[in-house]
């Protein structure tokens, strides 16, 4: 029997129906074509109809990870650009395309963070002061180490009194990969420009994502006509019919309202018996039970005195399976997130994140706290 | 009772089995993710076994039009870079990202083809004549719209021999969608620097593709560390393990010489047919039954007097399904790669592609010649 706790890195697959499949190629003139052509538009007006946009806002692509390195190498096309800001909180994905950017010779820079983790309107504000020349804004929606929730419509409305003051149009992408499902998700209303999904956190196959685009853009990877030529490549329709499945399933508004109270409720158990525990800790320290500042579906804890790739192993043995960073840089020391938060690079190596899925229960969280006591009793 | 014969757009998808899946996150450094790297490097391992490389040497991604951007447009990172050749007959994915890299201020230059459609040495050989400057070099294997296949091995070669005379070194990229299964591959010996397979022309998941790479590159698009940061994501392992069982089922030298034979036999059959049927001729004029130059997977004719499109959607009511150019830019009324063959815009408007697959059967042709009667019986 395996306690998994690890829905950030990826969700245990859901059941899918796929009925109405077509093996035709979407782009070929033929019956076979016109079938595979309608099952993705379907798909595609499903998935716009949970997010409340408009279908031809919503582009698939291969996952988060090619949605944010999309919108962010769209830029190279662009004239006239100015500064790309991004937060020090922010996905490998969207921090190493920044990087990549900056050496192509694209002006960057930096969104600080509060210790909780978060990007708040101080902290963007402080951003865009000192870089007034910013024409891009990316701040992800709950990050996928602490779980530290974003204010996002909040951010916007602050970029957008910005970009009235200044002149120059500014946008903003949204990272909601950790978001969908877990969290309110109201792009629209948020009037973000982009923003990033992945259907396997979600439950979805492998390989498949969704870009929201407000305004089209011109992307940087070229080839067919596919998907209004911002993602050319055959489309990967049973894919994408699986995520419109699961967002109907999952990311509807009372869905997640409701998933997000039980979710709430089994953290707030694993915090206050976690407290119990010597040398436990939460991270940032200060984050509570109910803390309007993270999402209930990701906890980054330590152990003092036990390094997380430890733990991790110690609980794996245990059958219990957690995380130390992001399953995308799960090789390297480095923590940059918890760097951001201002964490020594002692506590950093102690980091380990809990994350929970739809289907955990609280004896997940009773192995993973006995698991703890037990790996504790060896020092 | 369909008849498919557009195969060069998609295959028919085949029964996969997926034995071994784990659910896990390939990155992840518990139970699940060890399970899920392991299945993952294990479908490496097979297609590298099955295409004669280095299992180093293969990088998954979500297709054969990303492979093809991947490589191109990792020349935005290289220092000292020349002049980029591509032939007039590459698939859109990589015609069109060469004209990309164009407007971002990379050299590029043309290959001519033979009326045949082919790159010949010859042809290749005025061209880095032309342009001695050249350092990369893109040749497809087989054509997608018309069957026309490049002696690879050869094309390599007499590039080897210009970089060992002038000095810098020049990649050399073959775009190998269409040759995957249905033309002899042997990259290896051949002496490529990189090439592009897709798993859904073999009857494969869509989403997914290889990329063969002779040394690593720095690619453009960063995130994680997946795929040896060349291809950043979390891994589509069931598309991997499928695109594995596929090449051992499709992909073996004696398999697919077996089914080429067959393939031929087929086509002979149906030339020989199309010859009696009046206004019917294939494209080039030339082709003949066993042509050396061209793949017998794939046919291009033209019904004279009657438009492609036209014949698509007369045929496709009476149950046969083929296509004109490729499905990647079916909307276009441009035929680039006729275009490039010399042929007038008149006889380009009438290209009809005819591509068959390891079930295609004589019936099939059968159906088609019957439809083409038919539909030039109404003239």
């Amino acid at each position: 029997m395996r306690h998994y706790l690890d829905w950030a890195a990826t969700a245990i697959p859901d059941e899918i129906t796929q009925e109405g499949f077509s093996y035709g190629n979407p782009s070929s003139p033929h019956t076979e074509g016109r079938l595979a052509k309608e099952a993705l538009e379907s798909s595609r007006v499903r998935c716009a109809s949970v997010l409340g946009v408009k279908a031809q806002q919503l582009f698939f692509t291969s996952g988060g990870t090619e949605s944010n390195a999309l919108v962010l190498h769209s830029l190279l096309l662009k004239k006239g650009r100015g500064r790309l800001l991004y937060s020090g909180i922010e996905h490998p994905s969207v921090r190493e395309n920044c990087l990549r950017l900056k050496r192509l010779g694209l002006l960057t820079g930096a969104i600080g963070v509060e210790s909780s983790g978060q990007v708040t309107e101080n902290t963007l504000r402080r951003a865009l002061e000192k870089q007034s020349d910013a024409r891009f804004v990316a701040v992800m929606g709950v990050n996928n180490e602490t779980g530290s929730l974003m204010d996002i419509k909040a951010l916007v409305s602050l970029v957008r009194v910005n970009q009235s003051e200044k002149g120059p149009a500014l946008h903003f992408h949204c990272d909601l990969v950790q978001a969908l499902g877990k969290s309110p998700v109201d792009i629209s209303t948020w009037d973000v420009d982009s923003a990033s999904f992945s259907a396997h956190k979600l439950g979805g196959t492998r390989g498949v994502g969704l870009l929201y685009l407000k305004n089209p853009l011109e992307a940087l990877y070229a080839g067919g006509e596919q998907e209004g030529r911002i993602r050319p490549g055959t489309e990967n329709v049973q894919g994408a019919m699986a995520l419109a499945e699961l967002l109907e399933r999952r990311a509807s508004t009372e869905t997640v309202k409701a998933e997000t109270e039980k979710a709430k409720s089994r953290l707030n158990y694993f915090i206050s018996e976690l407290e119990k525990i010597r040398r436990c800790a939460l991270i940032p320290e200060d984050r509570m039970k109910d803390d309007k500042r993270f999402s209930p579906w990701i906890v980054q804890i330590r152990v003092k005195g036990l390094p997380a790739m430890v733990m991790v192993r110690a609980l794996d043995d245990m059958g219990i399976a957690v995380s130390t960073g992001s399953a995308c840089s799960s090789s390297s020391p480095e923590r940059p997130v918890l760097a951001a938060m201002g964490l020594d690079q002692f506590s950093r190596l102690e980091g380990l994140r809990v994350s929970q899925g739809w289907s955990t229960k609280q004896s997940d969280f009773d192995a993973l706290l006995s698991g703890i006591e037990k790996a504790l009793s060896f020092l």
